[in-house]
């Protein structure tokens, strides 16, 4: 749709940016004068200092921080590298890093990756040229040549989201399989004895891997004659409807599975809420978990059971390890694993 | 948590950035051999080419960007601003903007304002900075000195979720004082003769303030003797859990209250949620409405009526906008009204 009066409205814009020897044309002042006022030289009287910066608030005057940060070698910018941002955990991450980073004066700049790792490279390659002081990114695993390009870019990283013994620099997170692994084992203890394992097999989505590798020791620990059950996603996008057409079609694959689980609380959420409209029954007819437990986990009725994961405090934490090694307070990297918590409610 | 053995782990890095001398020497030619290797200079033979572009990869240099950005005057940045990205909603414009940017050589450098148009003055101010080529924006309300800050600035500047007769740059929005009213006036059809609306009167959710003005007009047309009732989230956060809340203190407010019209999907969400755990009946003991058709809103059951705005277009739609102005195959701007649909769904 467009406006009432028919095509898109168009008008024409003047593109000119206003300059500084604009200002100094305004303030009746030399661009030198200007220049001198806005770096408070001390040659310039406190009332000039006062003309020229009520001039520049005025007629809307902003100074180029690119010249002052190509010649300080500081851009005061963080790379943010992250899966997707629609999916509220990875936003969560971002939002508190944004929290943190923003007022010591540093600015995000955003790749989205689509869980992709060859245009995870390609935006590593394109983020970089920009010669951020930081880099913060969801992810432990990386084509070779993003990681070398990592550790040549000579500034400090921080990976999140996952674990790692070798991290390219440092690491913000919690192992997925040892969490996957502890919530099929609570799983377990309460009964269950048929659960599918519901997630995406793909490249760019090493968490949801890992959690299948939890889920696959757990089940060879419990029942070592046979095979754990996975059904995958197949690249289905992370939404609630995808959650209750996998649900169903994992009950037409294993009509015997007591407990499905899923990779991630989006999904799990789908199933209950779909089951809830079919008239299935949960946890009777079948139990559900889910990975994350984001605020609609608990909202839910019956309440998701699933694993707690501290996205805020992810987002928090990296940007605090950035921020100071940015500033050169520390030299050292730091692994931090912020663990994770088994929660079992209304769905098993 | 730390890891396993106690306090966080640390270890020196070198924060040594690899050069384009570093290049040099690893592929045994000069830095203006590589230097022109690097800009397909025709001095150079294929041969030496690929020795070179194998030697940037192996060791991972990357070139400034910034210098030759500097330059030329192009930065190849789109400011972002909105209010939040934790609200699912406007990560999905980001989202989207960031699949038309992307591929098109941009990079999107975020600015988060948490619903506070001083700190968007702030933001704009640091974000302008860095001579963006473009600016994408939530909201058409800023302060005096931001508008003139953005016009100031010279480049394309789009705003979206919004309407307003006299935008800075583009536009590409719908009307929420319309569409708030499209739906009061279709409730109000259904035979709902006491409704309560419950959203924020914070200065920096322009969309929550006209939206509520749309529900006022309505109700001043239906009932001119009547004081339209309202409910203030009084800052609380957008969350499912504020929606569960506000409905209860709204129903302690207004006894007879038949529908409950809320600002926005989030909150109307966690109060059909809510209603659902303590047993109330939706719609028969009181109604709900929402506004966005975030996919909780569908997934839910019963299924919320609300106004469909599509997030994801205003997206797509700024960044074409943006990226035809950029490359200067037009200067106008435009206004784009992407509209809205009223959708009765269960809940009332």
């Amino acid at each position: 749709m467009t406006t009432p009066d028919g095509a898109p409205r168009r008008r024409r814009i003047s593109t000119k940016r206003v300059t500084l020897a604009d200002v100094a044309r305004a303030a009746d002042v030399s661009a030198q004068t200007v220049s001198r006022a806005m770096r408070n030289h001390p040659d310039i009287s406190d009332e000039t200092r006062r003309h020229v910066q009520e001039t520049v608030r005025r007629i809307g005057y902003v100074p180029n921080l690119m010249a002052s940060n190509l010649a300080s070698n500081v851009s005061r910018l963080v790379a943010t590298i992250v899966p997707s941002i629609s999916t509220s955990v990875f936003a969560d991450t971002v939002s508190a890093a944004s929290r943190v980073l923003e007022p010591a004066g540093y600015q995000m700049i955003l790749g989205v990756t689509e869980y992709s790792s060859v245009h995870e490279e390609h935006l590593i390659e394109k983020l970089l040229g920009r010669r951020p002081d930081g880099i913060l990114m969801v992810g432990t695993k990386h084509t070779a040549a993003a990681s070398r390009m990592l550790r040549a870019a000579g500034v400090p990283v921080v990976e999140t989201w996952g674990w790692t013994k070798r991290p390219v620099g440092s690491l913000v997170g919690y192992a997925n399989d040892d969490a996957m692994h502890a919530l099929a084992q609570e799983v377990l203890s309460a009964g269950y004895r048929n659960p599918v394992f519901i997630g995406s097999a793909s490249d760019g989505d090493e968490r949801a891997r890992a959690r299948h590798a939890g889920f696959t020791r757990a089940m060879r620990e419990a029942f070592p004659e046979r095979e754990p059950r996975f059904v995958d996603t197949e690249g289905r996008s992370l939404t609630l409807q995808s959650g209750d057409e996998m649900l169903t079609r994992a009950r037409e694959r294993h009509p015997d599975a007591d407990v499905a689980m899923f990779a991630t609380d989006i999904l799990a959420c789908g199933a209950v809420l779909g089951a809830a409209r079919r008239g299935l029954r949960i946890p009777e007819d079948i139990a559900i978990t889910g990975f994350g437990d984001f605020e609609l986990a608990t909202a839910m009725d019956p309440a998701l059971s699933t694993v707690t994961i501290r996205s805020d405090r992810i987002g928090t934490e990296s940007a605090e390890i950035l921020l100071a090694q940015m500033r050169s307070e520390t030299t050292g990297t730091q692994k931090v694993d912020l663990g994770y918590e088994v929660v079992l409610r209304g769905t098993t």
